[in-house]
């Protein structure tokens, strides 16, 4: 990435630098530091508390709490939130929290325990803590925990010139802001101008004629999640939130959006592996085993499903025992199309390009996909093994048991999160052990069967 | 969702919509087919084409061409744009190309064959067309293929009324932008001013006393993931892009940079699970086959090495045939720890989380992790094998060869994609065929070989 100038924040994290600042919190040399951590913007510097170790991060924030504002205090992840917020003094705090737009404020105080709710509530002004107050009574995840409170609005007779005036006069505006919200006398939205337009037309022009011509609102009670979906559909920058009687309450912008669209992403990811959606790397060992062991200990009892499979199949094992070495290439090749499979079906659910409207033309592509790839597989398995082994029957077993445990796998694949979402739930939650369960017990089930009736 | 005024493209996509719209055309009634699609937006037009069958789809174009508009065009997916340009009479898709900005053009261009883009190209007013084919002489995947060349300057030295009487003037301004960019005679930017900051501010205001603090400008040679890095972390709205003398050549806005995040998060997921990257449900069974079948004959041949290693255990296999059956526990249970923690560390790099500074505190976390993930199941599994079986010393072994192969698979899932990153390669790609190989074989060769010291 290129930085032209020598702007106060055009310098990045590197290596060097975060050694630099090591070296200088050993040396407990405060000018030093002040010198290395000033240049730097607010999301480098959180990220430079995530990377370093918590005795290192503690060391750093005894000699620098002082420093430390507002913007860095929300670019902070959760995992070490609170430790940061422990470690300043009162009124580094004050300062700190009173710099923030309401929606950074609100995002602050979601994952803290009651004590320090209290001490940044207190901190604010009168008027931003009853607007934090009102988005904390919104659910957790919806679109009044996500909008800032302050919104820029006219009456929708206004022209640009009396817009322009009230915009100059105006104290305090969000930092930023991308639309002059048109609304009626009983503050209902009813449409938006952006800058760029209300910048170019002439003063005299009715702020109703340069309105766009798309414009949504969402309800404050409306799950992020669909608020994040339509600023990504249609392409919004910034969208007016109501209340349940259609007042406006706030703004959502879209750098909210990417972020709601981010964590979702990292959700889905996790999910499918089976960790628990808020892993971190600043993570501790026990913190992830917490996260992890869950999912393992189901695995435990799913994988003994196989087990008990094989176990029916003793006697065809003691009479032909390179079945036991075999059996796994077909368990786990299935497992590999499952994974596939519900990889793009999930990821199809989650941007809505897999819809009732498609989801049969979708189940029948998977089908014949699965008989392909079953198809290929079983010809290079099939001739290898009888080449190798020198057993016809064997490959001719081995090829059948991958045709019908590829067709499981990524019909599995897709079928299992679509009933997910059918009930409701999370198609990416659960769906990976669903799937790999299904392709073990069936890939084991269809060799060991096929052969105990083809080759004993 | 909630939409409160009857604006013009206020109606979202449902499935009773897309079967009103189906029915419409099987009767090939195009006034109806008007009167349904009218109403919705760009995007959920471009769904519809997508979700639909594709005789379904030639079908409505062959009624319903001539509306095709650049927006339209623009939205609809890789897959299928080809088929949906190919049927348009040449009027309408000059007329469509016509409407767009020069980004919108070049995301066109870059999917198409050679004959399709010399029409689109030959389509284009003069000044348009040196435009696109100037983004075009940039790699695929930099940022010069994403920005919009149409963008918005003021000398440093103007004032607002300057700037405000200039826009006024000015006949084609870019759809969306959000700063007006300061540069200098020669042409390289040197700061710039939000519209929200040019609105509020006196006319004889200098520009360059209301630029932003933050500023930074990309190279057009720039990465494309890197520029959205930039708009992610340092929550940029829009950028100005440079050539390598430093002159402005165009600008990119953060709807380019919210898309290549979403593709970079779908490329990780689908090559995660060895998916190519390209898959979309628009795909037939075949296209799908191709995707997946290469990573599938992989995985036959890493399989083959499972059954290499438990091959050579036949003997003890042959004393006691329950290993055969608890044997995929150990491996299977290993495949989930190993992609858990392969999973975090993907992600983790993908968002630069993951770095020099702290990746040997995180492997030291994983190996913590994996040996108490180890300890934790070994205890279950092994006394459940002991209650179940009645033979302490097969649960023992269960759960040595458990511990081994958490340990494995929790070091494995972060050191290799770390290695992958090292070498330069992306970290998800092949990672997860690597590390359930490594827990496979492990699983295997620590349980028969523990097994076959200790019980035979």
């Amino acid at each position: 990435m290129a930085d032209h100038l020598a702007e106060p924040d055009d310098v990045d994290l590197d290596q060097t630098r975060i050694d630099a600042v090591l070296a200088a919190v050993e040396a407990e040399d405060r000018t030093r530091l002040d010198t290395l951590l000033e240049p730097l913007h607010a999301a480098d510097i959180a990220d430079l508390l995530e990377q370093i170790g918590s005795s290192d991060r503690r060391a750093l924030l005894a000699l620098w709490s002082h420093e430390i504002d507002g913007d860095i205090l929300s670019e902070i992840s959760e995992g070490i939130r609170e430790e940061v917020i422990d470690s300043l003094p009162r009124e580094v705090l004050t300062e700190a929290v009173r710099d923030l737009e309401s929606d950074d404020v609100v995002d602050l105080l979601e994952d803290l325990e009651q004590p320090q709710k209290d001490m940044i509530l207190e901190a604010l002004e009168d008027a931003d803590r009853v607007a934090a107050e009102a988005a904390m009574a919104y659910p957790e995840g919806s679109a009044g925990r996500l909008m800032q409170s302050e919104t820029v609005v006219a009456p929708e007779d206004w022209t640009v010139g009396q817009a322009i005036d009230f915009l100059r006069k105006t104290d305090r505006l969000p930092d930023q802001f991308y639309h002059v919200i048109l609304v009626d006398p009983a503050m209902k939205p009813v449409g938006y101008a952006t800058l760029g337009r209300i910048l170019s037309a002439g003063r005299d022009v009715r702020l109703d004629a340069i309105v766009e011509e798309s414009f949504r609102t969402v309800e404050a009670t409306d799950e992020e999640s669909d608020v994040a979906y339509i600023f990504n559909q249609y392409h919004l920058i910034s969208c007016p939130v109501v209340d349940s009687s259609g007042r406006l309450v706030g703004v959502i912008t879209i750098d909210d959006a990417m972020n709601v669209l981010d964590e979702e992403h990292e959700e889905d990811m996790l999910r499918l592996a089976g960790v628990g959606d808020e892993a971190s790397v600043t993570d501790g060992a026990f913190a992830t085993m917490k996260q992890r062991l869950p999912w393992l200990v189901i695995n435990l009892f799913t994988a003994s499903l196989s087990a008990l499979v094989i176990s029916r199949f003793e006697a065809t094992i003691s009479t032909i025992l390179i079945l036991a070495a075999l059996m796994p290439i077909v368990a786990s090749t299935g497992g590999i199309a499952g994974t596939q499979s519900l990889a793009v079906a999930v990821r199809a659910l989650a941007t809505r390009d897999l819809t009732q409207a498609n989801a049969r033309r979708v189940v029948l592509r998977e089908l014949g996909a699965g008989v392909l790839n079953g198809i290929g597989l079983a010809l290079i398995l099939g001739f290898g093994a009888w080449i190798i082994l020198g057993d016809p029957l064997l490959g001719a077993v081995l090829g059948m048991a991958m045709i019908v445990n590829q067709i499981v796998a990524s019909l599995g694949g897709v079928m299992v999160p679509l009933t997910l979402e059918r009930m409701g739930l999370d198609p990416a939650l659960a769906s990976g052990t669903f799937v790999t369960t299904l392709t073990d017990v069936m890939g084991f089930f269809a060799f060991l069967g096929l052969a105990s009736v083809m080759l004993v």
